[in-house]
């Protein structure tokens, strides 16, 4: 019997997040994907080739429409540059929802380009993209996990603190 | 009477445009492709996967056969960066027109990530790269639209000022 | 008979060379490939789609665990950097070894971007990425072939001197 209870557990656990998509994922962590912002200057948000998503670079765009700016750790703390992150990743999901209409046709997050306005002795850059990587793997699952490198810019466009690009590879 | 001429305007337009192929934009633009660059290292120009051309990261080569070198804008101002950026697009064309032979084979620029060589407080390196972006549509069209990151770097090879490297789809 | 001789010579140059596999590359150069190491975040080493292998950043991991670090040339020669961008393609070639099986799999490398943690005033980028290009023509010959940025970084994780990723084609 407790056997039984066990099995019918795993089943309704199996089910749920089969069945959990991106987007109930992304109302349980309580987050509003915002308008997409325009790119400042002459190119696109997102190009399509065959079934990989290439995603421009963004910053991290907060809801008063100003961007956090300055360089980690000296004028942003760690903490600040990983919401920094996580907000860089909404807006790519901003991209990608615009885009597919439904984050569901998202089939895997591929490869990921993370840049931290940095200091010259900072060697965490890590510990800030992680705020995006977290996010990613907590909307998509599994389909989240990305390739990445994260790495530390002498200068970033408008100083923001962080700028991230990604690869995203999505269903027929 | 009038209408007639209108629908004869929009489709002698319509031709043109058509019509209008890359090389021919070159020629209007009044930039000749230079021979290409051998690559300084053990790697080569272009490598095709699929239908994706991967390009190397170029500098700005003058006629001359030197770069355009220092940091913008301490060195090099924001103007002769934009030039200088555009002249890395020059080199890229000049890759695609060797590999393809012809340009209208280019089905899009998919991906440009464009390097500036900053100053610390440098933050404008998008106006600079729109040089390469600004000549990619002038001479692609819509084709030429793209996903893009500018970032700024610390130091790039021969202090080039501008580095760019790109994604390109090309047809079957 | 000469001639013979001659054809024949060809032949087995032809043979032995279609017969050297990657592995046997590697053996004769006296490279044994390492565990792969753990990613130090919440990513993974690799992600496939198609055909294609998008592998994350990797440092210059010494048999002994630590990394090789500082900036290049202050604390770090390009000579030493050389050493350090070859211990970072022996450690892509560990994660294409454990995610192929069979190192005969790869098709070709495509894209490297090398990032060097560079003094300001560095401008030998490319000497120092050529021992991860040198490594990767040594050992999968005109498969190793690829396109290629090599540029100056203003900081790096855990302060490793050379950082690189790599995008790779795979056999169907």
């Amino acid at each position: 019997m407790y056997r039984l209870f066990y099995l019918l557990g795993i089943c309704l656990v199996s089910i749920t997040s089969i069945a959990q998509k991106p987007e109930e994922n992304l109302a349980k962590l309580g987050i509003q994907l915002p308008a997409v912002s325009a790119p400042i200057a002459n190119y696109v948000n997102v190009v399509r080739t065959g079934n990989l998503l290439f995603l421009a670079g963004k910053g991290p765009l907060q809801k008063d429409g100003t961007y956090i700016t300055g360089k980690i750790p000296a004028d942003v703390s760690i903490e600040k540059g990983y919401e920094a992150a996580k907000l860089v990743a909404i807006a790519h999901l901003a991209v990608l929802k615009k885009e597919l209409g439904d984050l569901s046709k998202v089939k895997r997050v591929v490869k990921v380009l993370g840049m931290v306005n940095s200091a010259s002795d900072f060697i965490d850059q890590p510990k800030v993209i992680n705020g995006y990587s977290d996010l990613m793997v907590a909307v998509f699952g599994e389909k989240g996990k990305h390739a990445r490198s994260a790495v530390g810019m002498y200068a970033l466009p408008m100083n923001i603190a962080v700028e991230v690009e990604v690869i995203v590879e999505v269903e027929n």
